[in-house]
């Protein structure tokens, strides 16, 4: 997905939110709105958009000298999915279909994003409402299809917090099917993205094999990542792309991918001709 | 009222959404936002907003070679408003205290801005709930009390489609007090600001002194206005500055300023310890 017109002060307003966590100091963070402002004009719009927003974050961490602003942050994530383990489990194992409810968990997961929104609203509202709601986009009878005939499965991760739900769905896969998963986390810090610390505080390590991409994009933007997880994207048969920045930097990929997403700004939510707010299942 | 950097983002979407009005032309409209990108950290955050928005919109004119993008939206404002003359009149001929009923639906008829915001919500909706809702600032005891001991009014208008509320204020006005009114519009088209065009189509120059401020600031920015406008400023005894520039530009002034307006933004809330869609008349 190319880079519109209308991400411009979408980047700014996210610029913002993350010096101000990052620092207090008035003069630092008009500095690095001014070192945003002019670095915009010489990125290209063909670019997807997690390129420009990793562009934009580097300043942030070096106006800042902080290159986690969103670290407490993500440490609570994981503390409050962690506390809500017990009940999401109980969730799935009384429902009728627990695949799909996992599935669907796993897209309400996908709420706890610090990108594209400076807040996100109650978590068990959200879980409660995405359990009374169908999938805006549904590909989930051809998930399951796709998954019977894998034995490969790569798990493109996304935020913290949200990661504890894919944990859960993690362990349901296993379940389910005979297939071998490997997960992918970001290389370091960027925005509330998660990595391999993440992966470790929620347990998933001790369950799947997890890897990093190599990269630091707020997304899995190929050209960034390493030999081993491209050549693990390669031989994979199915791979679980989740949130909308894994969406952006792979929607023009092969039909291998399953994205898992809520739509959260209006340019996706119309590329995938969705409202904000929806929750979809998108094989292309 | 100072510039925050909050403020940095919205110009680029009011940039933004002027450009795609006056073309359908991305080459102009990418243009637009850089050169607006370029502009943005050499314009002192002292300013207040309306002057920085205006050096935004003076490149929007410029990049599209039309100066008025919203010539026809500022018609349909005017047009739907006078449809509604006769059921606002009724409304408060029929009210227990017409001059309060007035009070509010000029206020009411500020919604009609398109520059913190892309739409305003429907007209009539927002005109009975503001007839439902008390003042969430309330000088109305002040204003009437200030009003019967002044000779000579200025009232500053702000925009199209809400210039008409204007009028039947000063109707209210002119049978309750004996008072000498003056309306003040835009010198020139900015955004959908109402200029002298606006008060002749709605009828206002019909009842009432209408002048230009001489500047074409969407607000009243004291050092770009005319000499014979800043005289009346002086000599008035009591001021109605209409909208939000209007608030922004002279909320450090002095004390005859009677400002009526909805909350519009979060940062013009906030300044106010109101909410956004809150109904403000404030006298500091």
């Amino acid at each position: 997905m190319k880079t519109y017109l209308d991400c411009i002060p979408c980047f700014l307003n996210q610029a913002l939110r993350a010096t101000r966590i990052a620092t207090s100091d008035e003069a630092i963070q008009r500095k690095t709105m001014d070192l945003v402002l002019q670095i915009l004009p010489t990125l290209p719009l063909e670019s997807t958009p997690p390129e420009i927003a990793l562009e934009v974050y580097k300043i942030v961490y070096y106006t800042t000298a902080n290159h986690d602003p969103y670290a407490e942050i993500k440490r609570e994530s994981n503390q409050l999915a962690l506390s809500l383990y017990p009940k999401l489990k109980n969730i799935i194992e009384t429902s009728l279909d627990p695949l799909l409810t996992t599935c669907k968990l796993s897209i309400a997961g996908n709420c706890i994003d610090f990108g594209p929104q400076e807040q996100y609203g109650d978590l068990e509202t959200e879980i409660a409402s995405a359990l009374e709601s169908p999938l805006a986009i549904d590909f989930f009878e051809k998930f399951k299809k796709t998954m019977e005939a894998s034995s490969q499965v790569l798990y493109l991760g996304d935020n913290a917090g949200e990661i504890l739900f894919d944990k859960i769905m993690i362990e349901q896969l296993n379940r389910d099917y005979n297939t071998h998963i490997t997960y992918v986390v970001r290389d370091k810090p960027i925005i509330n993205d998660a990595t391999m610390e993440d992966a470790i505080a929620v347990g998933l390590t001790d369950i799947v094999d997890v890897i990093s991409n190599g990269s630091i994009a707020p997304a899995t933007v190929l050209n960034q990542c390493s030999e081993q997880f491209l050549k693990l994207f390669e031989a994979s048969d199915l791979i679980i792309a989740k949130g909308q920045g894994n969406y952006e930097s792979l929607s023009n990929e092969n039909s291998k991918i399953f994205f898992f997403l809520k739509a959260k700004c209006a340019l996706v939510a119309n590329q995938l001709n969705a409202k904000i707010g929806d929750m979809i299942l998108l094989n292309q």
